[in-house]
């Protein structure tokens, strides 16, 4: 696949978000406002339908699943796959770390993946064979040798069920404590498709929340696979594992089921 | 006081800051490189330094206190007080949320804070008796009327021990819980001045971590304490507490404690 067109029609649609979500970027909100009417909420759904608009005017034969307004099935086999705002509280707390999604699935697989910063004017963008960009230029994720100097992340603890975030601290009990990040949502995918981050861990998350990732992160050498190393169709509650350097994957599910992967190296 | 003076050679100390750290965020860094020689070292020393020489320059009879390289005692009752870069793994992770710190101290009282954000290019200067600014435009700290929906933040769980983690689990239960965000630093504190973010609370936070924040939060109306609400004087445990509506301070500190302001009110 050439994905040429579809590849500027990725940078249109980010383009349309970008110019909805900006303006209600750190707009006053009452600590009161209504869930339904907070500036998050308002910049998710004009975001959304602006995207939208795009695509039902150029490509309205595919299927498009959006975070806001759900699905409208297509008849090309191929579905956009959007989230407007992932990392809405972080939006809301006034913090440029939140990120537009986009995604394109040929068959049900992701071959196209976009992350917008909107505020910093970052666009990583990911597509299969043909690696993955920052603002054009190629990116990679770095090599990690010992999982002891791995740096982690997740967006936080108060996304685990109590068992998951003893998984999680089993994980990362065996990484470079010191260096651990909270917080981040989507960002923290893309900085590990820059080399910045080794190991990202997170749960409960929704299709829309990790198809944009997938082709990112794979495209720039690393790889995406939910808690049991397995590829993440319909991942299982939403357990979404994260690696720069897929050489240390033996060694994350040790961690993560409370073996060491050395001990059993040596039986 | 007047402090024009002072303000100018703040924005001057920033500026000298800014131009150390832009070049090495985001440097490649292998994860096995040594604690003394990843960018974010390299940055914190290069910028200590540079604002080092400006202070020697133009006020050498002011105390200057570093993380990097400690104090040089003053004979003016003046001190200034530098953390050239709060949030080092957020700096590693690639992440534009860490900031330049830096306090004027007089007779031990922050009488000027500047936090700056160099990649967002984004400065909050807090004046005492004249209010916090980003960028020159006055910023307020939000009304909070009520704790449970209060927006809290904190860098991470894993900053605190034990009991402090039950304290501030029983602080967030009362508060807006889908809201909380991880992760951000003293960036927390510059989008509470804005008023995006509610209550920041951490443990752990020294001098160099925590003078700056205070005219920064209280000019744009808020309150910084510690966890008894305390003024911050060598804060026990580095325990820190920044509130954006002062009036919610009797309720945080009933949550901290396990019991509830209104039931104490009904006796």
């Amino acid at each position: 696949m050439n994905l040429a067109a579809e590849i500027a029609l990725a940078h249109r649609l980010a383009d349309a978000a970008r110019a909805e979500i900006l303006p209600l970027f750190r707009t006053p909100v009452s600590s009161e406002a209504k869930e339904d009417a907070t500036p998050v909420t308002l910049a998710d759904r004009n975001a959304e339908e602006a995207m939208r608009r795009i695509l039902k005017a150029e490509v309205p034969q595919d299927g498009v699943f959006g975070e806001e307004f759900g699905e409208e099935k297509g008849r090309s086999g191929r579905q956009w796959v959007l989230d407007p705002i992932d990392g809405t509280t972080a939006f809301l707390a006034g913090r440029a770390t939140f990120g537009t999604l986009i995604a394109l699935l040929v068959d049900g697989f992701p071959v196209l993946g976009l992350i917008d910063q909107p505020v910093l004017k970052e666009r990583w963008l990911g597509v299969a064979g043909q690696g993955t960009t920052l603002n054009g230029q190629p990116v990679s994720a770095r090599a990690c040798r010992d999982l002891s100097r791995a740096t982690i992340a997740t967006t936080g603890p108060h996304y685990f069920s109590q068992q998951e975030g003893e998984v999680f601290m089993a994980l990362a009990a065996k990484t470079d404590h010191k260096r651990m990040v909270m917080g981040g949502d989507c960002y923290n995918y893309a900085c590990l498709a820059s080399g910045h981050i080794d190991i990202v861990c997170e749960a409960g998350l929704k299709l829309h929340d990790y198809a944009a990732l997938v082709p990112v992160v794979e495209g720039a050498g690393g790889m995406m696979c939910d808690w049991n190393g397995e590829p993440l169709h319909d991942a299982s509650e939403g357990h979404v594992l994260a690696l720069g350097d897929p050489a240390r994957l033996e060694d994350v599910l040790a961690a993560m089921s409370g073996k060491d992967a050395h001990d059993d190296h040596a039986h």
